[in-house]
């Protein structure tokens, strides 16, 4: 059989990394990556014999000779913050957006057919009352979240204007290895503890996330790409990649000192806008369709990523 | 009393046209336009003792000074076609979903507060089951549904990030006087009907769509108008305006015929990617809100349109 070609965007990225030491054990694929290097993680070191990589920007026009003849795009690549999407809509719009059209525009002029792309839960239903499905109606609250919600509607139209097969994941709050260059509220306040500095809790501590491990992310980007590469019928669909638990981030402090044994000094700062109260989001149509059930316990990995960062980033 | 300000974008349109005469006559309004030029429209001639007209790009700097200071802002302007949206996406996507964002930061950067923004029913909607309402999930299939998708998916998060009131209108297919410009199946039909041309079906003729007068749609926006200048909290709502009726193509033709009392030649042709088969829109929502009730009738709106394009394009 011959292995099928599969690009990566965002190649150097947190998830992207995780996923690629996966996918390279599975041994069917030629794995392609691209990414701009803006976001500085120090990725590729674990993954240079794994991939291809070139880095590039999406939507420079040398990007068509890498897309050509791949049998399915990993769209991972865009700007995940929240905080700096308010501060910057229109540069949020045009890294997630703009990218993702010219993404789209390079498959259809190169008859690529098949894409997975990395949505959101959580920013995409703003303060819609958890938990979330994928019958609730999209409402953002964040020019981040409008810009996932923006190219899920184009995936809309391609897969019916132009034949373009499309699986939308919505994940919740991916954590795990190779984050090194994430700011996400976890690795922030794991670093804290170690450092022994405060932690900030914006709001009262009590809004909770949906948080999923990494390695269930993986598995269900890898059902996803196996569902894209078998099907016939032109597709487009979209799930929720979630574990349906709301975990605050009172609870989240209490694990982190526990896991490291130490009192995290929590102050309380006003809440900031853009960011949602309350998220957790169903998984039941993504198990029936991809077979994803999470398998990852939070109170077993988070003192796993706490010794990572120790280790990786001290 | 005050008069507001009211920017309208898009100001030659065929819906400002008809907007704007409806307007001057309330005497409330200090009423401003914009518009590029490239719709072709003559319509100007009609109401330029009526505003203070401007021919400039949405996203040209020089809007900056004309937008400060509106109470509102009525942004009708939009590549409106489902054809030249399929042929080029990208040109598409600039002038309707980069416009957009670069209109709600330029409000955002001079304090304007209330948006009444032009989106649509059928193309959002895509091949939903019709009828369709405000619970209904968007699924475009054309890019120009896309677009509007992504415009309303930016108005959520403006309102919630940068507390910018908009009401969304997803206006069924309009159609009414101050159309010279425009080539929606009406008036193509009439035109072809004038001229002793066959007319093109594209399908088999069953398609339906949920036409709406523009007195109709105006009625709409002015109310819109009126609960955004007059509502404290802030909000991000999303109305369908039609009539709740499907007319099938052979329908529209039937009535053509009538109207003119001249056989059309109907030369049926293949369905055309990225027009939805069926459309039709339930107005319970902005009937209870807006007050909104089509007071037009089709069969009685045809022949006076008939009459209009004969005296107007003749």
């Amino acid at each position: 059989m011959q292995e099928k070609k599969i690009l990566i965007t965002g190649a150097e990225g947190f998830i992207a990394t995780n996923l690629i030491l996966k996918l390279s054990k599975i041994k069917e694929f030629n794995l392609v990556g691209i990414d701009s290097g803006i976001a500085k993680s120090s990725n590729k070191n674990f993954t240079d014999n794994l991939i291809n990589h070139n880095l590039v920007d999406i939507s420079s026009s040398s990007c068509l000779d890498l897309i050509e003849g791949s049998d399915l795009i990993i769209h991972l690549a865009a700007r995940g913050s929240v905080v700096e999407s308010l501060a910057n809509p229109l540069e949020n719009f045009n890294a997630n957006v703009y990218s993702t059209l010219i993404l789209l525009e390079s498959m259809r002029k190169t008859g690529v057919r098949n894409i997975v792309f990395s949505s959101t839960g959580g920013a995409l239903m703003g303060n819609t009352p958890p938990p979330v499905n994928e019958t609730s109606l999209p409402a953002p609250i964040s020019p981040y979240g409008s810009s996932k919600l923006c190219c899920e509607g184009y995936l809309s139209s391609y897969a019916s204007s132009f034949l373009i097969n499309s699986i939308s994941l919505r994940f919740g709050n991916v954590y795990g290895k190779f984050s090194a260059h994430k700011n996400g509220v976890i690795n922030k306040w794991i670093r804290s503890s170690i450092k022994d500095e405060e932690i900030e809790i914006f709001g009262n501590g009590k809004s909770t996330r949906d948080y999923i491990h990494v390695d269930d992310i993986c598995d269900g980007i890898i059902s996803s790409m196996k569902r894209l590469l078998n099907i016939k019928e032109p597709i487009c669909e979209k799930y929720h990649l979630a574990n349906n638990q709301e975990i605050s981030l009172i609870e989240l402090s209490d694990i982190i000192e526990m896991c490291s044994n130490k009192k995290l000094f929590r102050n309380f700062k006003d809440n900031r806008n853009g960011e949602v109260i309350r998220n957790s989001s169903e998984f039941q149509l993504a198990k029936k369709i991809l077979n994803f059930e999470p398998q990852k316990k939070f109170d077993k990995e988070i003192p796993l990523l706490y010794d990572w960062i120790r280790l990786n980033e001290f």
